[in-house]
């Protein structure tokens, strides 16, 4: 039978008829998915994205607001009109709104911020006041702090290394550093951790304003008001919930005491302009910025410290407000234990026309589409359950307490979980569980690009291509920065993230000119990528909510785990080439010899040696997973019986869980996938085979050979349970 | 006899006597040379070079002035004190003043170029008013133009292969470009060839601005009023007096007509500082440069064209002025008739503290330090010829008419020219003939860094390696840019190149703010890298000198022109590997599908194939040439007797003039040298093997097969050049 199988694929192939199959889907079910995809395409209209955009991004909408609880609503009752069975679940959460604001430059010249981005003309929603958040950091400690200032870079790791060669400590001071570089929470972290007592983050036009475009209104591009606001919340702790550390933030939960909250930053931050910037930087004196470092102002950029002195006083009035997920099923005909499940955020910093309402409006044409397919009889034989988030801007926090919530049922039933958060025009962007790569490619040959009439893959590879990258279709990896993590990091379920772009650059990001007339300007006019989005995480939902067996394939999971694992080895090799360099040419003095002697730096002193380090039980592990996923591809699946199909998925299933592990991560046991997790140090920046890879970056050899153990652990077990799957399927 | 020496040799180095052996000089005659070398060493004086700086420096002395006269005039008088038979040698050449200078925005807004540095506080050099010659580019062309204007980035070839992507074009414009890229004078010659007519050239300040450093007077870096002059004669065609090409500038030589000298421009050119630049670029609109394009200015960088309107009118009075050459002589006590050269120009475009004067009074004090050796007895055995060269700065003008004037005399008589230009504070770099590595890497381990008290070797081999090179002395090779020029590329004279830099960073190159305060403050406070320079280029030039056998080494040399065909190789392959994979790329509509259908871009179209070519005949005829030059190194010369000695150093003269080709480069016959060249569309950047070099680059495959051909035959001819010595010291 097998054989006979092959043979017949073969012929389907290399005749031609290869458009006809679909992963997971046997021959007599293709064509019957195939047409309702066709359906469902023909039913997405640009129109009402557009029209609920304008609805949705009318008004200022953060957690908390009235009119982010009206944009809950509404969304709940357009849900209940497709047919779907929809409530709100609401938490109530820690949510600090500034109370007051101050940044001073006191010294030697005097300067107030002003810390208000300008409206604008042509763009009425910039002009609505009071009404607009005022900029600032989430998650900010209160302050009242004044000091010297430094310019710190983007204020990461390495900048902090430079500036140690120079010989000049943050201690005591107030840090300014760009945005950019890294997640932005990153920056007051370590900034504290090296001493400093306050922080300040700006836009630097070379990154992000007139360096990259004209700025609004004229263009797109950040003008010297706007200001970036955003959470600083210790995400890579954990997110979500401050006082609630991986349980609910129900309306009785217990809560931790806020001056125990483990993520709320140390010091002081403020997101400032760099109209705001230019008066404290140019008051800097001191070493001469590196050349890397220097920015776009019109100024020789300075490192100080001082002699600008800076006072920076923050005070937020910490109110537990209620946080207003929307959720709505559609009940599957044939697994209703099976869910398939969909999300964007609803809540924004101020109108969030793009971010998040360009995403939110493309999830709920897919559902209108779905739910009029489902009212004629077509309905998807797994549940979906399509969610809109609150609260993800300042931590995640909507989708993180929800999944906290129901983890116990969410890791029996749930297939995958696919999120969307803005979207604009260009190239398909599509991060995820590897296992799900060979299927998101499949989608994505089959999803026609507005603009060039070619497959949004091909337009992708063409892109790859031009910039140097590979001739194929890869998911990336996912790190942080939506909520998607809550169900991969936390609770180990499949998880997809979409979105295109590339084409439509700019500076609205979190500031309060992300609105409808910059949107429809600047973004996707015609709506045209929010109807290829909506097709695109509209097919996938309907093909694994619809397969006969769910649409995994190891085998791509397995190249890209090993090519992870050969990226830590060799970069292992050449740290330990490094070092045996640095350390010579601190021994013949090669450093200070080269070195201007009228600058003081400190020279650089010798490091220890990197181990060589046992990675054979990983690499060992691999091959018999190998071997195991080899024999499990064989097997032409879908043309089992349907006892031994539906015994499969639901293993299938819970293959993603069995790449965490209960213990979490050192220091953060919040996040157990050992394949993908957020840096440590670079926040929303992925680290693949995170435990292994961080423990060898912080130079910790002990636990990295303890992580090596534990995601051995981790492929045995995998391995044992793909095994498991082949005798089921013999 | 042989065997013995070799075998001693081994012992000495063994036994760390190694020091006390100098290349080229017999046991007996190293330790009488070191002992000279000790005194010349301890008579170099700082406050010489300090005195002098202030009394050359004092005022402005461009070719053609009194007081650059006057300067000649007092170094003859200098020299001559010091026992010098010393002569100045006068050439009438065209040089052009300018008599009206206009550029004006005339639309969408107006703004009228000011074209005038301001005198700053605390350098009252800067306060000469019109003393002060006005900033512009020389041998520019008359014009009166008006047009749309377009930026063209550094408007150096590939940033016209960009705007061609772009669907851009210059013709009937006038271009504004960056300076820095390449040899400004490739800017106009491109533009021009492009079909503009004009070409403003500014000085960026990300480049040459606050971008690199606090600006002057605060710091050493451009203010946003000064201006780079310079010369945009045709150089890589042939530098010199443009009248005269080939033969000396006399007073009755035969010139061409004005209207048919080949180098000069043919639109006209303006220098402008950034402070008049911003005006003209903010009023450029359409496509926004790309990111690489743009520099330090607070705007967005648009390319154009328009809708910014340039008018620009450029007049000269292209007089024929005298140039004043010193030529300072001390006769050799033993080979008269064996030149060693030393040369440095003494013209400057302002006052010149840093160029040339920082040079020309470390040549003096090495003057000053032999001739008072010489008069008490210690006289060079050798000639030494140094001179003082005047209009270097408009085109080599003093140094290429000279040698075309004596070029028959030079090619029989001089061992080798070394130049200095300005110097400053930090590490040696030394270009030149690579058959002089060996001795000069000897002499900079010597040398002791007035800074560090390593060796200048030691310290530049620890500034190449903290900066990723290589663990090793090394000489680059010549392009252009100062006076070795007619020496090396025109009559085949082994030629060097000596500076100190890389401490010393500035914007005042070529500005009002070259002056004796700010060389104080920023270059070489104490004068202390101008007494290393004396002490490196004196010993080299007492080596020469006084050697039994002349210093050259080819294994070196045999290497390192190796390594430059492999490049060629390399990059040829690569070049079809490009071609190739850019083919398929088009074939498959890539481009297309990933540039963004709202920009106006041209479509790339398909490239020729590159073809294999056959370096074979290189290749045997280096690996001939590398037994003949193990043979010839196997010998220890020194120990043959001085009759053969004699003989050998009479054959060892001729070898830089073995590398040339009577037939030149094609379209510039007047580069002569086979192995380095300027490059035609770099400028001063080097071109090694040019001829083969750069026929492959322009894609002309049948030129490239005859130079092959031409540089086989140069090779050849070497070869049996070696062979001839290989016979005589038998």
């Amino acid at each position: 039978m097998k054989q006979i199988l092959t043979t017949l694929f073969l012929i389907t192939c290399l005749t031609g008829f290869s458009q006809k199959s679909i992963i997971g889907f046997s021959p007599e079910n293709t064509e019957k998915q195939l047409q309702l995809e066709k359906s469902f395409e023909e039913k997405l209209n640009a129109t009402n994205l557009d029209q609920w955009m304008q609805k949705m991004a009318a008004e200022p909408h953060w957690v908390g607001t009235e009119f982010g609880e009206k944009n809950a609503k509404w969304i709940k009752s357009q849900f209940e009109s497709w047919g779907y069975d929809t409530k709100i679940e609401t938490y109530q959460i820690l949510f600090p709104y500034p109370t007051e604001r101050v940044l001073e430059l006191t010294g030697p010249t005097k300067y107030t911020a002003k810390l208000t981005a300008v409206p604008v003309e042509g763009d009425p929603f910039t002009a609505q006041g009071d009404a607009l958040l005022p900029s600032y950091n989430a998650f900010s400690t209160d302050g009242d702090v004044e000091a010297e200032l430094v310019f710190v870079n983007y204020g990461i790791p390495k900048d902090y290394e430079e500036l140690e060669k120079l010989g000049i400590s943050v201690k005591g001071k107030i840090v300014i550093a760009k945005y950019q570089g890294s997640w932005r929470g990153i920056k007051p972290k370590l900034a504290a951790e090296k001493g400093a007592i306050g922080c300040i983050i700006y836009s630097d036009p070379e990154d992000d304003g007139y360096g990259q475009g004209d700025v609004y209104p004229k263009g797109a591009y950040k003008n010297k008001t706007g200001v970036q606001r955003g959470s600083v919340m210790d995400m890579p702790t954990y997110p979500g919930d401050v006082l609630t550390p991986g349980y609910a933030a129900t309306k009785d939960a217990k809560r931790l005491d806020r001056k125990d909250a483990p993520t709320i930053t140390k010091i002081p931050v403020l997101p400032i302009s760099y109209e705001d910037a230019l008066p404290l930087l140019s008051a800097l004196d001191g070493t001469v910025a590196p050349e890397s470092w220097r920015g776009g102002l019109p100024i020789t950029y300075h490192i100080g410290p001082g002699p600008a002195k800076v006072h920076l006083k923050l005070a937020f009035d910490w109110k537990l407000v209620p946080a207003h997920n929307v959720i709505a099923t559609l009940k599957g005909s044939e697994f209703p234990d099976q869910w398939v499940m969909r999300g964007n955020h609803h809540d924004a910093w101020v109108h969030g026309a793009n971010d998040p309402i360009s995403g939110m409006v493309a999830l709920m044409e897919e559902a209108r589409a779905i739910g009029e397919l489902a009212k004629k009889g077509q309905k998807p034989k797994r549940t979906l359950v399509f969610c809109a988030w609150d609260a993800e801007e300042p931590g995640l926090i909507g989708s993180t307490e929800w999944v906290e919530d129901h983890k116990k049922e969410l890791q029996e039933k749930v297939v995958a979980y696919i999120n969307t958060d803005g979207n604009g025009r260009g190239f398909l962007g599509a991060g995820g569980s590897h296992s799900l790569q060979a299927m998101v490619s499949e989608v994505a040959g089959s999803v026609i690009d507005p603009q060039t009439k070619v497959s949004v893959k091909e337009r992708k590879i063409a892109s790859n291509m031009v910039n140097g990258g590979a001739d194929s279709f890869e998911l990336y990896a996912l790190g942080s920065g939506s909520d998607y993590t809550p169900f991969i990091q936390h609770a180990g379920i499949a998880a997809l993230n979409l979105g295109f772009g590339g084409e439509n650059g700019g500076g609205e990001y979190h500031t309060i000119y992300d609105t409808y007339p910059h949107y429809k300007r600047f973004k996707d006019p015609e709506f045209a990528y929010g109807v290829a989005l909506a097709n695109t995480a509209g097919l996938i939902t309907l093909r694994l909510a619809n397969a006969d067996v769910l649409p995994l394939n190891f085998t791509q999971w397995h190249s890209t785990v090993s090519n992870y694992l050969t990226e830590i080895i060799n970069e292992t090799d050449n740290m330990r080439k490094d070092v045996l360099k640095h350390n010579t040419m601190v021994e013949k003095n090669t450093y200070q010899l080269a070195a201007d002697p009228t600058k003081q730096i400190n020279s650089p002193t010798k490091k220890d040696r990197i181990p060589y380090i046992d990675f054979s039980p990983l690499q060992n592990e691999l091959v018999l997973l190998n071997e195991s996923i080899t024999e499990f591809e064989k097997t032409n699946t879908t043309s089992l019986s349907s006892k031994m199909r539906n015994e499969l998925n639901k293993k299938l299933m819970k293959a993603e869980h069995m790449l965490t592990s209960e213990k979490g991560l050192p220091r953060r046991p919040w996040f157990k996938h050992q394949i993908y997790a957020p840096g440590f140090y670079t926040g929303y920046g992925v680290k693949t085979l995170p435990g292994v890879r961080e423990a060898i970056e912080q130079k910790d050899w002990k636990e990295a050979q303890e992580q090596i153990e534990l995601l051995t652990s981790t492929f045995k077990s995998f391995n044992t349970f793909i095994k498991e799957m082949n005798e089921s399927i013999k």
